[in-house]
């Protein structure tokens, strides 16, 4: 017997009949002797319609009250899924976020877990009652509910399953896992069984929209067993064919030893790169540049700087594609006197393409593998970043699908991993 | 400057557009420097789209997750209201119950309310902001969220009135008040513009569906001055006179001594009778006979028992028309032999039909001005049942329109009081 927290997308509590698929699933689990906590979103639809209701009223919404609408959604679908297995015969018990209560700060629409009190729904495990806690929700520091932003479900069912110790959680969505990379751009994208944690925190950042970032990193603060698989699978199978399912996130390398070199292939075109030309090679250069564009709320991901040239560089960067035209207006406004630079120049029209994986460590050539398949394919680098595990590429945006399959193929990632 | 409450009811709420009416109105009694408690009810529809959900679900939906979802839409209503108001530049903020917290018993889908507590909402209206709290809900002893049942915001807006000592609760309705009939059945069915808190008791018993009967008894036990009036008129029409309109429930009599012997006509014709004959007239008869039809959780409403002849009566009663077979089989089954009575009969085609007044105490002949009547349209009384304030008679259900008509005449309702 084990604690296990599943996690139910909007999509699989979409509509009466699916919420008693899930329900028939959750059954399963608990008749075959496991404690269940189960954490399902809103209903698919339902938190876009509260909040085209609200932007209506107030275009840009109070944060408190949004979070205090938003949050019905998943009110509704604790209830709702209660229902369904008092239905067929389960005792189950729902919860709000304030009832649990999951605690966090008071950053409305974008809270941060802090603490999760597991007295009342370790009492109910013990009384052999499934436990609902809606996801998205907790309640501030001051008694107001608030909001984990999207994706927020994810983060909350790994929070409980870390706050309960739990053996497992299984984060049951509309894919049936991680994959070698994105199955539209390439065919032959392959499941990956496994993945660790570092590598699923790469990919994720990367663009890989199966699990939101943050319930990865706390996945991996808490190390969280978790498992990424499908809610479109019958029910009713059996139990030790569903927990062969999936993409496992493991922290323990000893498993991820026996796996390819390369993991996958993320990519993310939604940035675009900034170049601040002839910058004086001066300390504090990085922070007069940088610190006006984070003031002015632009993210900024990769940042190159290379050796300089006769006392000045080039200092390059990428900012979301949306923030490009705003970050040029702070650099030329704020910046490009007071630091004493060149030219600024940039390109929204920008991909970037980068090879994941924790084998990376241990083997040479993989950089030089990467750039001699992009060359073959006659696509440019722009820019080159690099971590332990993985090497990210800017280059031009429409060779973006080019570069992805070229790149699948050159790693053998089609292969059995 | 005064504390005062107003309530919305779900058609008020039922749509964006008018969620910015009833923002207007609240505004311009804001602005005229009066604080401002505002209870509204769930967008129309949305508690029964819930409950929908729900039996799909589960064909008799558990109480407590019932709860947890019906309380839903008055939370979305009190975020979209606070959203309106910050929208026209007013400063607002919303409470689900929990939050207040508006305690209650643990009868989940009837809960009744023990306590409010005036902290945290006092706070806010000292500091200018005007308050917006959901309706029709609380929180019992465990933390678990309750519901007051239908209608139950008018409930909370009498009982939050009266926790915060308000000057007056003012329920927005979409009729403009409370009327001497149903102006569907009389046309000449005038407005009342004061009726006392007792007649609106009668009245609202007796199925004048302006208020929920428990907000009555609220308003009576604390005294909380209520008026009912149109939502529907323009929002920034002058105070003094939405002030002056609806109907105004109030607990001095002095005030009522003005007014004409007799308030109105009520009527419901949702009731059966049964006669349970040739009882032994014999001590704890009565409860031998009701017991057991209170254990099966049938209602009673109007109970007769007349003089005995011969060591035997006769005994009636009225129960709701959906439990009439369910009554007569308890009857049948659990009292006939125990009480040794002689036949049981019953009639679902009854209407009940009242006349209500405070004038009724001090002038005689009322009930002889009804039953002539009555009987001058021919139409045959029978039951009767009397209280201080009211005389209700049971006829044959097809009349009812008829007796309804003429009672209205024949008491010159039509005439200003």
């Amino acid at each position: 017997m084990a604690l296990i927290v599943h996690k139910y997308g909007g999509t699989s509590m979409g509509s009466v009949e699916r919420i008693r698929n899930v329900a028939q699933r959750v059954a399963k689990w608990h008749q075959a002797g496991h404690q269940l906590v189960v954490v399902p979103s809103a209903m698919s639809g339902e938190t876009n319609r509260l909040i085209a209701l609200a932007t209506q009223l107030q275009p840009q919404p109070d944060p408190r009250e949004l979070d205090m609408i938003a949050s019905t959604g998943e009110q509704v679908s604790v209830g709702l899924l209660a229902m369904a297995l008092k239905a067929i015969g389960v005792e189950a018990v729902s919860y709000a976020g304030w009832q649990v209560p999951v605690r966090t700060d008071d950053a409305h629409t974008k809270a941060r877990i802090e603490s999760i009190d597991d007295a009342r729904v370790r009492a109910d495990l013990d009384a052999g009652r499934v436990v609902i806690v809606a996801g998205f929700q907790g309640v501030g520091t001051n008694g107001d509910i608030t909001t984990l932003g999207r994706g927020g479900s994810d983060t909350s069912a790994v929070a409980i399953a870390a706050a309960l110790k739990a053996e497992e959680c299984l984060i049951y969505t509309d894919v049936d896992g991680v994959y070698t990379t994105d199955p539209r751009i390439v065919p032959e994208a392959r499941r990956l069984p496994l993945i660790t944690f570092e590598e699923m925190l790469e990919m994720a950042s990367l663009g890989s929209k199966v699990l939101q970032i943050r319930s990865v990193e706390f996945a991996g603060k808490y190390r969280v067993k978790t498992r990424v698989l499908s809610s479109l699978t019958p029910p009713d199978m059996p139990l030790e064919v569903e927990m062969a399912s999936g993409t496992l996130i493991t922290f323990e390398e000893s498993q991820a030893m026996e796996k390819a070199v390369i993991s996958g292939i993320a990519f993310a075109r939604d940035e675009a790169k900034i170049t601040v030309m002839h910058v004086p090679d001066l300390p504090g250069v990085a922070y007069q540049i940088l610190g006006p564009v984070a003031d002015a709320n632009i993210d900024v991901d990769m940042i190159i700087q290379n050796q300089s040239v006769d006392g000045s560089t080039d200092f390059s960067f990428t900012v979301p594609r949306a923030d490009y035209q705003k970050a040029l207006e702070v650099l030329n406004l704020k910046v490009r006197g007071k630091v004493k630079a060149g030219d600024i120049v940039g390109d929204p029209k920008i991909a970037k393409v980068s090879v994941v994986g924790i084998g990376m460590r241990s083997h040479v050539g993989i950089a030089s593998r990467m750039f001699r398949t992009l060359s073959e394919e006659g696509i440019n680098i722009q820019m080159i970043s690099t971590s332990e595990i993985k090497i990210s590429v800017v280059i031009e945006d429409k060779y973006l699908e080019l570069a992805v399959r070229a790149l699948h193929k050159a790693f053998d990632l089609e292969q059995q991993g």
